[in-house]
């Protein structure tokens, strides 16, 4: 039986283009899915293999209800990530003139990144915000809306004109989509490795934000991300997403999360998996590559033996 | 001509209800708007004296188009903040069961905040994004959706029925709105105030961000939120969003952002204001209050003038 | 055969006070020694089986020879400390009154700590220093000096009068002894124990000290002493001579000492040992006992295996 | 009047060649002076306009009688600073033999820095510690002492032969001498400064030498020294003697002396002045300039007036 992946759907989505980049998706089952949250639950529920969903834009930052699932819901890891290029089109029936357009359906996300773009060459439209960039597409062949700003591709499902392209606002805007399972031992270290981890801190000061970032920063470990995140409890109870250079596997990052694991109030991880990106990974520090921890402990262990050093 | 006061609208939305607590809104005119852009949008051009648009929730996080346009638009600064706690109605038609609702509408926000309550109590039916609360309910008079997740007040306002109230997954989530102006001086010093900065850090390390933390730690300023935005440059490119203890009148406040304009590529600063919750301010450590800056500086200046301590 | 246990002497001195308080010394033979670096050949040749020396003083600081010995020399260990109240009196011949002295001899640590006395009691003298406060008195007996400061026991010794007693500067000055062994397993934890160690950093710089505290802090580690010895090649490059609270094979000492030999260019380990002093360890700070990191070893295993945190 | 210079006697010491190097020593009166505190106290008085006295040795590390003289004793200032090369040799009475040498008398500093020298080479003679390395010679000049470890210019003083030379067991062995005036404003800066201060940290734990390093490298500052001093109270209880890169009328070295001012118990300003060694100042840290501190100040003055960043 195929392997079956589930995406943050409908059909023509940016997610079943990062899912369709990996490997895993040939001749595999795509499922869309109509929300991340309803994508997750397929996964954890059996009835698909693997999920892709946004995880963070370069324009709009995190998309929280992936981050927030990750951190609060039943557990799941990240298997891969992949980075796409953000490109939107304003897309209508053909032969509707810009000066017509009155209303734009599109998604809160695609708004944002598009908001300049819509400000100034659609002052006088009505942005509706929709659940999907293909749902504002869908929206527009019903004849609800005027326009959607939605991927490119959903022109051609939709049938429906691209009156302008490339709206983004920043040009080189780029989404990064992850590939999660079910908790599984990760990937084997790729020697360009990123780590996904929420800590979530016991006391609620500066202080404990700089307690956890000095655990990375003793051992010589970049962090990549960093975002804080409600508790879901009380304004001002933060807990925080982080990915860091390396792999679970390296000596350096294990005993970073070990040391996360005594010092917070509950550490949750989200896997480790070959980055997607084309930044190299900083050089390993002095003292902290895996065979100065093996040293390390072998010396200890032998002072604490003989007493000698 | 009495003073203007826009809101995130339309009417009956909790922004309106947060502006109402105000004593600055009494005899006021307030203009409900489209959206926080287009609100600030208003204050800027000086169509209104105030804004007053949400900035975090204790589920979703922060509203992160209000972060972005304070981050990165024209300069606004926050002159006070308002705690409203979270109360979301189920709004129908009148007559229509619970088992019949096939559409609920609802803002992106209040949907992260009702999550499980939709996922349990209607699992059938699907959850449609619009641009506000209040826009839901009205889709609902207007027979587009079968239900909405709205604000309490807007039953009233739509003459629709509560089929259910309270619909929070976290009975004790609350919602800070700001009341921004045009920047100005600050209000006085009360006593318990907070001071909103953004920080783009010059580089993009785990260092810069300890750099910026350890600004305030060594002057002894809690930090009350903390959160990291894209600069809408690259994916992994941050700036860091801040709300710390104190007024920038304090001695150790001005001190700390001082210290942060010298490190960090650009700060931009956001108002110093009375605090909106009933948290009291740490006491402030040894060595950190005004007069030991003023002792401090005068100590200096007597040692650089005749070489003695 | 019983136990040969070496001290500083000449016969009387404060190091045999610290020897024959310590269990050990009951039934050993006591071997007094010329010298600091004598005393530690005779413990180094076997011509020993331990050997008390002073470590550092309440006023005048740390004892260089003993430190730079242990630090640089062939290896040992310190297996117990002795705390001995500082007690000076001046000895002369019977008959010597005030006025008539001209020369005093003690030893160059004595002098530091009566300096004030000596100053204001016996402006007119001159101060000779020489190698031992034992043979200062020595000199007096032989009518080569007019007094000496020396320990009281040396009065009866030397058959001499104590003209004046308690003349330390500061009432409360202590001085710290150690009792050294040739490289050997520690002692078991008592519960108040101390670790002593030397650490040769890597590089030169503020940094590289900060370092080598963070290390001890991120554990919730307190050190109860810190010198900044040279490392007799530049003026400007030391070494870190450190007392920490806790005993090696407690998991958060073991574990700093293990980071401290990944950063540093070297690391000495010189002994963990029942404190002598009366004053209290710090409470073990959150997430810095045995158990939590027994606790986080085992989380990390699992989650390397499984995935599942 | 020709100024008047005291020096730690008697003649023909080091501290008279540190003294003979400085311009200031030209047309001036020298006044040798038995001791570090004799010599402070000439100076004190106004006997003396200055005094040189050692500091510090790359062997034997700090001259702790100086530096407990300008920590605790009536203030003075560090005008100037020269360095010296160790340079010992071993003198006798002509016609004495190495064999026949029983007794090496020399001061304590100069036995720690030939002492694996004279192991090897006079196992046999007993070192006696005088006052000076000039006394050494005088004594052996009297038929005390075979033979003294002296500086070499002491062999012409005394009309000894040397029967050795360069005995310093390290052969780039240094010290530091130090021109001390009554507080006084600092020499200019010359671009190439050092600046001394001694800090008594207010509570006695770890973390308070951490709060005291961060104060420096927050602002960039290099330590180029950093020595603990018991308090002459408890042991256990320190102050911490720093040199650091820089001069007090720098802003950000004025600065972080402010900022010790506020969190130290006390804070010993010891003077501003040229570096005597050839090792070139680190470069400046972005954010560090005097430019920095006047934008910031000027930015902040500006922000705390209209609220404009």
């Amino acid at each position: 039986m195929p392997n079956r992946y589930a995406y943050l759907g409908p059909e023509g989505t940016f997610s079943e283009a990062a899912l369709r980049s990996l490997p895993v998706a040939a001749g595999a089952v795509l499922l869309p899915q109509p929300s991340v949250p309803v994508a997750l639950e397929a996964l954890r529920s059996g009835a698909a293999d693997g999920a892709v969903v946004p995880l963070e834009n370069s324009v709009e930052g995190s998309v929280t209800s992936t981050l927030d699932e990750l951190a609060i819901e039943q557990p799941l890891v990240i298997a891969a990530e992949v980075y796409l290029p953000v490109n939107f089109s304003l897309l209508v029936r053909d032969g509707t003139p810009l000066a017509a357009i009155r209303t734009v359906a599109t998604h809160p996300h695609a708004e944002a990144q598009c908001r300049r773009w819509l400000r100034e060459q659609l002052p006088q439209a009505e942005v509706v915000l929709v659940g999907s960039t293909s749902a504002g597409a869908a929206g527009v062949a019903a004849g609800e809306y005027d326009a959607s700003v939605s991927a490119p591709i959903a022109a051609s499902a939709y049938r429906l004109t691209a009156l302008a392209t490339d709206l983004a606002d920043n040009p080189g805007a780029v989404t990064r989509f992850v590939l999660l399972t079910r908790p599984a031992p990760p990937p084997p270290r790729s020697g360009q490795d990123r780590t996904t981890v929420v800590a979530f801190i016991r006391e609620n000061h500066t202080g404990a934000l700089l307690e956890v970032l000095t655990e990375f920063a003793v051992r010589g470990i970049n962090l990549t991300r960093i975002e804080s995140r409600p508790t879901k409890e009380l304004l001002g109870r933060y807990c925080f997403s982080l990915d860091c250079e390396g792999h679970i596997a390296d000596s350096r990052v294990g005993d970073a999360l070990a040391a996360l694991h005594r010092i917070c109030a509950d550490v949750r991880y989200l896997g480790s998996y070959p980055r997607g990106d084309d930044r190299p990974a900083e050089p390993v520090r002095h003292g902290a590559a895996d065979e100065d921890f093996v040293d390390a402990a072998a010396w200890l262990a032998r002072v604490r033996a003989d007493g000698i050093s």
